[in-house]
């Protein structure tokens, strides 16, 4: 831990500690927890008190029961997000529970804080029914501005996003899917821009049918990719299968024009891009089937579906997920610049419109220096979170979605 | 607002600056919001990411996972409240819904930090029923080590406080009753210590029957007062009425030993304690007919019950809820320093036993300096939240509901 950052919470490490911290620096650095809360107004006499707590609040209390949107002014809601989780798919570990995944969601919620100026509170649930959820997440939303779901298995996620949505009028966006897929779309068009292609030339497959696999597939087709194709542990998910959940069912019928039927390697067979969001390997003839010029972003973590070194022999651009390639495909990218952007002009929603444009901003932050190993900026990279955020508000006001 | 402190989001000052601000320093404060959170780790490069993050974060849950217990020692859990409403019975406003309430709970939060290095996150529910609030909250509790509730009107709030302490395993407090009764105990111990009385010699008349009502009275009931009776609008609380709602006919069954009915005013004469948690006036000839050596604790807010220039004609010793005269009945006496205590030991609940050591640590913060006006320390008696911390994670400890 570094020097400079208090830990409020010290103490713990003297008084709690035991073998985990001194085996592992990363049990070391959590102890305790990851964040804190912080007053942004002082407290330290009775006339501050009675500005920040009785008297004075209850003026400005009563002037939002008169006009409800002042609590967007006087309040911190504009500024935070709940992360909300039932711990049913907490990243490659699975089903792990509420409390074992609040260290993923506190880590977001530094993120959040860290790259896009955002609060946000780690909500785990205790409840992991569709209808439990639900109503869970609309009872809590006034008090926050927008809701950050992660890490809810599929296909429960789908349905659990689509009704928040539909129910309330604070941003809600499920990062496993859109983020994801918004920085892949951001690598893809810098791919294709390098190898001199439009997305209406590239045929893709994606390995994965979960919460990733299923929005890449919608985001490139609302960018105007050529075909995409979604394979699961069945193979390619297309109409003739009848084992498809409503969710594929609804892949199927918007995806894979060219009617491939069979196993992923054989959707592999010409195709220029691989995306993997599954974990598996792809065998390496897969690989060497792809056309010229392809693209393999193989972003499982922490084992790729195609090592690094097999796909540059076939591939002219290789992503991963992992922080020590190049071509870090990492949802940091997207989501603090995406809530920023929605939270500065009050969105009640975040659109398809503002999530091509977190693309298309994230994309040009690569500009002249694009390289086939520089598709994507790092996520240190300080032009990423204000130009995303920037382009999202845009987007917001543009489709009409934006309060201020 | 003080230079040395930040508030992120000082860019709406002066984008949204509107006739409020100008008009009342309380708006100019609260624009914004007052509260912020904050990373406690750093996250500057990929190998902090890789540690706060994935993949050095999957370890760390991986362990939580497979031993529920290290959630306390590697997240923010131990450290973090829940401030729960549904806005139904805010400061003197009543019924304002969640929106409007969020000013009084972010306070709420920054009084939670300032005096007790607890971390709170304003939670304010679109819901009002007893079990939609209740499953709400028990959904919420993985992420929390403690559940504040706050404005909850009554007598919902008792059942809700009720089956939520059945539920969990982490604290459950419902500030407006046990904070309000506490500091309404030490200041009475202190009250009767001035003036050579046991507090068994007492007998108290308490105006009010909602949350911090039924609290105070049976609160002096376990600290030994010698008679206790609760007047409601219709007067004393006592078995012969028929319209006792279920809790009053319990708070009936215990109190009033004297058997008095009939108006709060009769029940006055002669009595030593004045309480009130009320609002209303109570006459002057009333107040005239109590006992020698009377106390008269007049809480409410902003318009004491008896003016406290009233009261010093006939009492001993006067308290009122207001900054602005001595002896002010102020709960963030109490709350930091239980919630501190109780988390310092991860304490399962907070019991009777913690309540009253609360009450008698913040009595004794007074010690040699005891007078009529000084019969409360000030809510900026630095010494108060450290005795108040000691003294409930000591009584934790000696009930058997510490876990550390």
């Amino acid at each position: 831990m570094s020097a400079e950052i208090v830990n409020p919470r010290s103490d713990h490490t003297i008084e709690g500690q035991d073998g985990l911290d001194s085996i592992d620096p990363a049990f070391a650095l959590h102890r305790g927890g990851k964040m804190a809360v912080q007053a942004t107004v002082p407290v330290r006499d009775k006339d501050d008190l009675s500005l920040a707590y009785t008297p004075g609040v209850a003026r400005v209390c009563s002037a939002i029961a008169e006009q409800p949107e002042l609590v967007h002014d006087y309040t911190w809601k504009s500024s935070v997000v709940a992360v909300v989780t039932d711990g049913t798919a907490v990243l490659g570990l699975g089903d792990i529970g509420p409390e074992a995944s609040l260290p993923v969601m506190e880590g977001k919620a530094i993120l959040f804080k860290q790259f896009g100026g955002v609060d946000a509170v780690p909500i785990a649930l205790d409840c992991t029914g569709v209808d439990e959820i639900v109503e869970t997440v609309a009872r809590l939303a006034p008090s926050f501005g927008g809701i950050n779901l992660e890490d809810i298995s599929a296909p429960r996620c789908f349905e659990i996003e689509d009704r928040l949505r539909e129910r309330l009028d604070i941003p809600v966006f499920h990062d496993d899917q859109h983020g994801t897929a918004i920085v892949t779309l951001a690598a893809m068009r810098n791919a294709a821009r390098l190898t001199g292609r439009t997305l209406g030339q590239l045929r893709a497959v994606i390995s994965g049918s979960g919460a990733a696999g299923i929005a890449i597939a919608k985001m490139l087709l609302e960018a105007g990719i050529g075909d995409v194709a979604v394979a699961d542990r069945k193979g390619v998910v297309s109409s003739d299968r009848g084992d498809l959940t409503p969710v594929k069912a609804e892949i199927a019928a918007m995806t894979n024009k060219a009617g491939i039927s069979g196993s992923l390697e054989e959707a592999l067979a010409g195709a220029d891009v691989f995306i993997g969001v599954s974990g598996g390997t792809v065998p390496e003839p897969a690989v060497a089937s792809m056309a010229d010029n392809a693209f393999v972003f193989a972003m499982a973590n922490p084992t790729p579906e195609v090592h690094p070194e097999i796909a540059h022999k076939y591939a002219a651009v290789v992503a991963t997920g992992r922080s020590d390639f190049p071509n870090q495909i990492n949802n940091v990218l997207a989501f603090p610049g995406i809530f920023a952007g929605a939270l500065q002009v009050r969105a009640s929603r975040i659109t398809e419109g503002m999530k091509l444009a977190a693309a298309e901003a994230l994309a040009a932050v690569v500009g002249d220096d694009l390289a086939a190993d520089y598709v994507i900026p790092s996520p240190f990279d300080e032009r990423v979170a204000p130009a995303v955020t920037a382009a999202v508000a845009a987007a917001a006001r543009a489709e009409g979605v934006a309060r201020v």
